[in-house]
């Protein structure tokens, strides 16, 4: 059983930031629950910087404890959970970084380990994709964002962090008849931007509607749309409003507060989430607060927390 | 017709920053919007720095793309927009500083050009109004801001950015009885600074009570107060609370989100503006992700849209 | 009548940083109000950097005027009100800082004189509530944070920013039959973290509760629980959302906005508190916008207000 | 005999910031050396923000300890020093602010106290020439800056940061031929601005040579050219590296070190200083470590020795 | 004659930033020099960013004013100099983004106007040595750098800011044997990294040397190496102390100060350079005082100033 | 043999931040060089964030590579390097939290294994000296910092991060006849501060005469008075200038360059050190760049390559 280092013992700002003081550990045995880095942030079309994202998150992880009182759950002490490292990547590159994590990624995959990335820009979430649907088979996206990712090309190439899903959508990897995107907001290039979410097959609410639903409004939605298959949770942090989360690349304003962006996640009960990933943090953007790495600490916590609640049930 | 260079051909970080990438063109033919800056600060009487305001905007504002879902309106591509440069300023010289702020506005307002300045501190404002008020005559002015600036003078001198709609009213270039401030709030002088307004013969909402009206409401009361005349929309950042617009120079805690803020601009259809600013932003004290220039642009683009709408119908 | 300098005659940047631009006063004679630093950081485990505080909470206080229009009280100018100066405090020995504190505090206390004090971290409160308690006896505490403070060890040791309500207890020094905490939130130890309150006999409020309260609501279980006897309002920075308030040792995401926090505090009308403090403030984490003192500053104003409110009633 | 807050009684992170923790007075009898904020900046022609230099110095200040070490003198103890306020200015109007400074240190320059300014931007050091030449008659003037600040006008009015020492020549408040300014450097309008120094009869040693100079050297070249009569030292904090002194609005790199400017001063030795000054600095524009504001104390902390070293021998 | 925008009638902080305020043309006739951005930052291997640099140069460039007094030349006025606007990229592709640069730069060189690029990542070298030996066939390199950047690949791939160099040479760009490195230093990957200098024909002065060479002694040796035939000039940002110039990739400690480099570029007339640039300029690890963005403009304007010293003699 | 992971395989930004990217190990078997935190900041006198000194230099020191080539020895790979993790420390109380430093450091003392200290504020090094001097006697101290730490008490009490070597002096733990302390600068107390070096038996040389010294000269100085015995080298951070290294709690201004720091350690060789440290590291008052953090990192790896040159010879 993996948990954390006891804050009780030695203070939580003491030793390597590793996530949440879990222990280093690359040896899959027994572990419930993998926590990786994946730093490419090759793909960003303004801010890049998510490169350091997984340093941002382990440091700000430091904060967390193991109980989750609004779940009622121990999200460490019954789930054995490790910090898995990161995964390569090739500045300038980006097939080959997409390679790196898919090896990165399949092992855990391969094991039935639930695994948790953390970005990394979007991009990296297509490497996961093909790592998961290998072993997995097509997944049901829920994905909260404030774009939608779904764009064909930007500078005449395919690969690219606002282009991946439709990518994902056309290698197999995810299933648009389960997949729901929420959250989308901001400007676009034409009124036709909107009508690619159904032309591709895929579901979408923009923020001006989230906004007027409750957090169990919107469990349900997903849970209807997903059904009982293999899933995948993406959190885009630009997703929650710019002053809470100033540190990522494409920042959209008038979004969620911290508060109602952990709350959507916590409707996310009941679904069958093989993976799930945190991207697009860019802590050089951060005041010195911290306050997007301390956010995207706080997601992964209640992935962490709905992975013990499923378990639990 | 000028609009935004193309984001999907050269990425938006690219080029020299003009506002929203359009050109930067000083020959006002066929043109229907120009957006200018405002850089004088001499007047604050706390934090200076919005001198710095057009550079923040224009760079933030390089995230803007054409179509705005929400109005459901192109603001760039069918309005011709361009940069239409900054006035000079004179620094210590406030008479003479606003004397160019009228020079450079009046071309703009002669041609019947809709004009958005971008400040400076509020006191670029009377110059604006002394430009449009020649062409147009005496304006409804729509004001959201945290201060109300109609005290009567601060040590012992008359312009000032606290004090320069009780000018603008004293030369005639607004006319109170079509003219509505909403949003003060923060601490005062003494309880007859809120009695002061009525005493003018504008009407005032306090946040106290906006915060619980809808954007909806809003609009209307707006447009009952203003009817269909010649108006004035000036947008202090201090309106949006400090955190999620840090970014300025006498900020009040205890405003609207970034998502409210941007929510009252959009209600404001259906007017006819002959002029737009949004002022006070003083880049140095934001963060590093830049989030009071963001929701400047992004202020910006809505009053833009509001143009792109009346235009439409 | 002690007041603070006029802004009308020297603009608010002007003069050594005191609080409110009060002025800097040891003598109590006719005074009302004393407002003191408590500049120790030494019992936080994880940011330090509260014991700039009180310098940070000096420079964003400048900004107060003196009438508060929400209450339609004038906060200063009927009251007399003083800039006490700082407890010394003792780096590396807790015991010696709250002795100093005491020391600090306890004359104000006996000269029947309210004191607001502005931390430091939360552990400066256990010096002041000796101090109070010897003038006044047990006092009823009103406690807004996102901790409850009242572990029983760290590190195997008694005294630190989490533990001092569990001492102040043991002490005699609160009667937490007159008791109320509010705003708790974050993750815990352990499912038997919550049930401690109870077990010292405290009233808690956490946060996903007290987010769907009135302020109204707030302040009438307030004032059933703590009734006609002494009281203390402790007011912990990090009860505000990290975005409001980064600037903070323990902060704790989705949390309120500042205006909530704002109004929670309004709502503490008739109510006989002997003290204040605002704690937590570490400046160095803010952005250069400053805005956890500026809110911090606010929150001293409040309670400076319902001071005046009830020597007005 | 004022003099420092003692810092082994009480940290000198306590207190409200005055200058090294003097005591804040008004009062000049027994007075030695008074020192004073002259926070106006609205004049400068590039970054504002120097109005808030006094607040950056005083801060910076509680570092200071009475004993110079390299002088082997007490910098406090044998001097009576005082803070005495800063200068009141009027945003917006460089005349009214130029009275404002004249009225606070004709005071001192009466009671033949030594003052030392804290700017504010350079224009500051008018006002206060005008107050000492009214009591002590034309002054040599010694002036360390990366700019001579004696062009004729900017934007066609005659008062700016880069005028003043024109201005000042032209009122004869200073005596050009016991004048000797040092370490201009920097791109600039023309071949013949470096000739504007003899034509104005100043001497005029730029970067370039000065970097090849010793200190002793300086010194000795200093006192030749003002000899026994008064003079005035002013310290434009841009004399110094923009990497060592970043805050400030008009730097330019490739200047000296801290070490070399601090030399610099120590060798202004047996000089009949009647008032000092230090300008420019600009604390929104240093990092987190206010290093530029802890270069601007000591600079002021070798003026004060300067003062004690001639009153000892 | 293209110039700068006159700083005594407008004031330097208006006006979109084009680079030293200069007109946006891309019409070259006439032009003598073209300063154009190349914002590519894909190919660094620890912090990216420098896409973001032709931004914060132009930014910090509008405090250049045309007379070089060190070189006693002026740099504008004399020369016709524009700003050329920037290369798209592409992100995630770097053969892609170097083809972009290629035909960015080839007109400028096809055209004999001199060209000064400002990064961008040093991978961007590659694309302008593309095009320049495409014209003007294999150049001498002159290049101040902490690195050497010729190590054959990273993480299994050929083009990285780390290998261009020895790209540079096997695709016959420059010429080794007319070719100098100098500033290297901080630590290696083992005792055979300086050797790879030579066995590929280059000579490299570490900085460790050139720290006891004076500027004239550089330039000689510069002189001898490269002869009359056409070079090109490249500066790493990270050549200069990162004290001096934080804000950049992959800093080493220990190097020269602003005022050094300066020096030694200084030292470089005489030379047929058709090309320059100044690479590696990451804003967002500067501090407010832009001090590494200031370096960089004051870098290109002495490169400047060698066109006009080589035209002028 | 223990050694970092391999910067060509996976970039250096990849992997939770270890020192020098070293394996996290705790067997001291077949190791030679432990390298462990020492986060406990209470007992400093002004600034306090050095407990997250070890987080700031693990992340800055991923850029280090395995060659040294100013002293042409391999850092690691001939060395078996690890890191060894943290010391716990118990806030509030610095007795307990030496206590906790002594048992950390006392195995790696035991065993050999030389240990390298990231501080924390000085006070640490009492710790470590307790433990080292238990193992091997009293110990000559090599000290480069701008205070000589040898104040008898602050507020009373006597330990604290200015009294340490006096009480190690008082503990026998350092031999001050084998001692030379170097770069005191700054001003002080009174004329007696610098005698009280004298009186203990220490040697040392202040910063105005080090800096007219040459490496060579001090390292012969120092091998001449600490001999063949066993040493410690502790290198508090504020010995390098300010600008420099801005993220530490006592600064002063005036002092070496970063180059001419890393000079004075690299010309320490030849002498017996069994322990080594670096404190006073504050990240926080860090700008982004992380410079202070780069320097701490580069000193360490000075330290170890002392050590490495050792066993080479």
């Amino acid at each position: 059983m993996h948990e954390p280092a006891d804050a009780l013992a030695a203070p939580r700002y003491t030793g390597p930031r590793t996530f949440a003081r879990l222990p280093a550990v690359t040896d899959l045995t027994g572990v419930d629950v993998a926590i990786y880095g994946l730093p490419w942030d090759g793909a960003t079309t303004m801010r890049p910087g998510a490169r350091f994202g997984p340093e941002g998150v382990r440091s700000a992880s430091a904060m967390l404890r193991p109980y989750n009182p609004v779940q009622d759950v121990m999200a460490f002490g019954n789930l054995s959970c490790v910090d898995y490292g990161d995964a390569p990547s090739v500045p300038g590159y980006i097939e080959d970084s997409l390679a790196r994590i898919v090896e990165h990624v399949a092992p855990v995959a391969a094991a039935g380990v639930v695994g948790i990335g953390v970005g990394g820009d979007h991009s990296v979430t297509l490497g996961e994709l093909r790592a998961l649907a290998a072993a997995h088979g097509p997944l049901g996206l829920v994905h909260l964002d404030s774009h939608g990712d779904i764009w064909d090309s930007y500078f005449g190439r395919p690969l690219n962090h606002g282009t991946l899903f439709r990518r994902a959508i056309e290698e197999g990897l995810i299933d648009p008849a389960r997949s729901l995107q929420a959250g989308m907001r901001g400007s676009l290039y034409g009124p036709g931007d909107y009508a690619m979410h159904a032309e591709l097959g895929l579901e979408m609410i923009p923020w001006q509607r989230l906004a007027r639903m409750s957090p169990a409004d919107y469990g349900d939605r997903v849970r209807a749309r997903v059904g009982d298959g293999a899933a995948f949770l993406t959190f885009d942090i630009d997703f929650v409003d710019p002053s809470y989360a100033p540190a990522t690349g494409t920042p959209e304003v008038g979004g969620p507060t911290s508060f109602e962006a952990l709350e959507f996640v916590r409707a996310l009960t009941d679904i069958d989430f093989r993976g799930f990933d945190v991207v697009e943090v860019a802590p050089a953007y951060d005041g010195p607060g911290q306050q997007t790495s301390l956010i995207a600490a706080n997601v992964l916590y209640e992935m962490l927390s709905l992975v013990a609640l499923r378990r639990k049930r």
